[in-house]
């Protein structure tokens, strides 16, 4: 059994080459230089550690990682060009570094390249990892649609915002650790358990996010604290003041909204607190945490097993940044 | 044995359905629209055509010849959006239906869907059918980046123009016809033979395509003759212009490019016609079309197989749309 970071740095290793040939140079180096960007690799790495609850980590599971990897960099390219992002960690996006032309087909050509490696593996596994991998990229799509649905809408629920936070960021993580979990062998209830397990976790962890741009820490947090509020992003925080507020508040809001105030972020903040949804977030964030232990309690493998993917979980729920 | 005809009639009626979910809307919308627009639907039907060469139809040829047919809408979509293009076939293209977000996202998904189609076939069949899928689908992808390229070069030779349209346009078709031949059992050299006659079709087809921007009558060409010529495009007819001219015909066609003469598709003609551009392009034509077929000689199945691949090369030949 391996550590978090013990994977994160087996992973690195084999993933830290080029995955593409060397021309036509514009599409190939602009797919290459994204991937180059140091990460945490959470994803490719939930898929060793879903192999590994059950099963010595197969070679196939590489091949897996590498697919999540690269399916989830084709997706931050894309989606930096519709949100038309300049910056990603601090970076300039591959549409600002190579145009939006070398962007759109590189992110193309890092899906295709997503399902080479998954073509790779044992014949066995592989209609179980591709029907899984599909649906989840499907439903990615589907979350960033919404989220741009969203954008465009006066209001959006709680429940509604959930459901594209699911689709859009947490599903691959729960898919990831069963994709391992499929390479692993493991039966029935155990793979929904641990994508449940994924699942949740990922609302959790996008609660934490919402809650940091707010509240984090700005020497810990590496972004602009308040950039959510500056954009007029819906989020966990937003939706909630909107919900518990009262007129006058929902008012004030409103105006900070609409109006660029030279204070706008603080008056925001002092109303998020005024309503409690600092301590709320706090709250849900916790709810999606113990659902989420919950459902890997119900996996049916040694406790001792567990260990990793629990250190993971919290992990996840205590970072600053 | 079916015909094309027949082949496209059977292809269209299983094809034509609901490919996508209802929502979100915004989303699937814009990947259904582009469906239902008709089309000769040539590279499904090639998958069909491909497999009866050498076996009667599977089921899972329709799988694999609506994977086709959406990773070739997925191109077209995407390919829309790099270029700017307002129209495709005399309809709005999917960016200006839906907006760019719209249409880069359901090219996205159009994608994971062609792969959905893939990965129901029979496991034996699989691998097989997702190496060649991928190496192509790159292959696409590295065409559209070498197009996008040579636009901003000032020349592009003869041999370059040939390896960007083989990317681009002749190793779907090509490879159209040998995941067929896959799904129809055929062994070692058949499956390249019949790969490479649909490689040579699709150059000569694409050289077909280049004179009848210049030379095609208008009633039955269906869009602006000249079109390539006011886009300043290297067409065959222009590259070979270059090639043969003389100094004072060089000057003469550089002038015309820089400059928006009133008759600058005729002057140009007149250009191409002296330099005998229009004749080396019909037999450059027929040098590939006769490849093609010699190709098609060499797989080994009874002659009478073989005539409705004959029939459709003739088609694509003497098409005057």
């Amino acid at each position: 059994m391996h550590s978090f970071q013990e994977l994160s740095s087996l992973f690195e290793t084999q993933f830290n080459k080029r995955h593409f040939p060397k021309e036509p140079a514009h599409l190939y180096d602009a797919a290459q230089h994204i991937l180059q960007i140091p990460g945490k690799r959470v994803r490719p790495v939930a898929v060793l550690m879903g192999n590994e609850l059950f099963e010595e980590i197969l070679p196939d599971a590489y091949q897996v990682a590498n697919a999540v990897e690269l399916f989830h960099n084709f997706s931050l390219i894309h989606d930096d060009i519709m949100d038309k992002a300049p910056l990603r960690r601090g970076i300039p996006t591959v549409h600002i570094n190579f145009g939006e032309n070398a962007a759109l087909l590189s992110g193309d050509v890092m899906l295709v390249r997503a399902y080479e490696y998954l073509a790779q593996i044992k014949t066995t596994y592989l209609p179980a990892v591709l029907n899984l991998f599909n649906k989840t990229a499907k439903e990615v799509c589907e979350g960033q649609q919404l989220d741009m649905d969203f954008e465009k809408r006066p209001s959006v629920s709680l429940e509604e915002y959930v459901g594209m936070i699911t689709l859009k960021t947490s599903v691959l993580l729960a898919a990831s650790l069963q994709l391992g979990a499929i390479l692993g062998g493991a039966r029935g209830n155990n793979q929904q358990h641990l994508y449940e397990f994924g699942k949740k976790l990922g609302i959790a962890f996008q609660v934490q996010d919402d809650f940091l741009d707010c509240f984090g820490d700005p020497q810990k947090f590496g972004k602009q604290v308040g950039g959510d509020i500056l954009a007029n992003k819906k989020t966990f925080l937003m939706i909630r003041t909107f919900e518990v507020a009262n007129a006058e508040q929902k008012e004030q809001l409103n105006f900070l909204l609409e109006n660029s105030h030279p204070n706008k972020v603080e008056k925001v903040l002092q109303l998020y607190k005024a309503c409690g949804a600092d301590l709320w977030a706090q709250q849900l964030k916790e709810k999606y945490y113990t659902e989420a232990l919950h459902h890997l309690e119900e996996v049916a493998v040694i406790s001792n097993r567990k260990e990793a993917l629990k250190n993971l979980a919290l992990y996840l729920m205590q970072r600053e940044h």
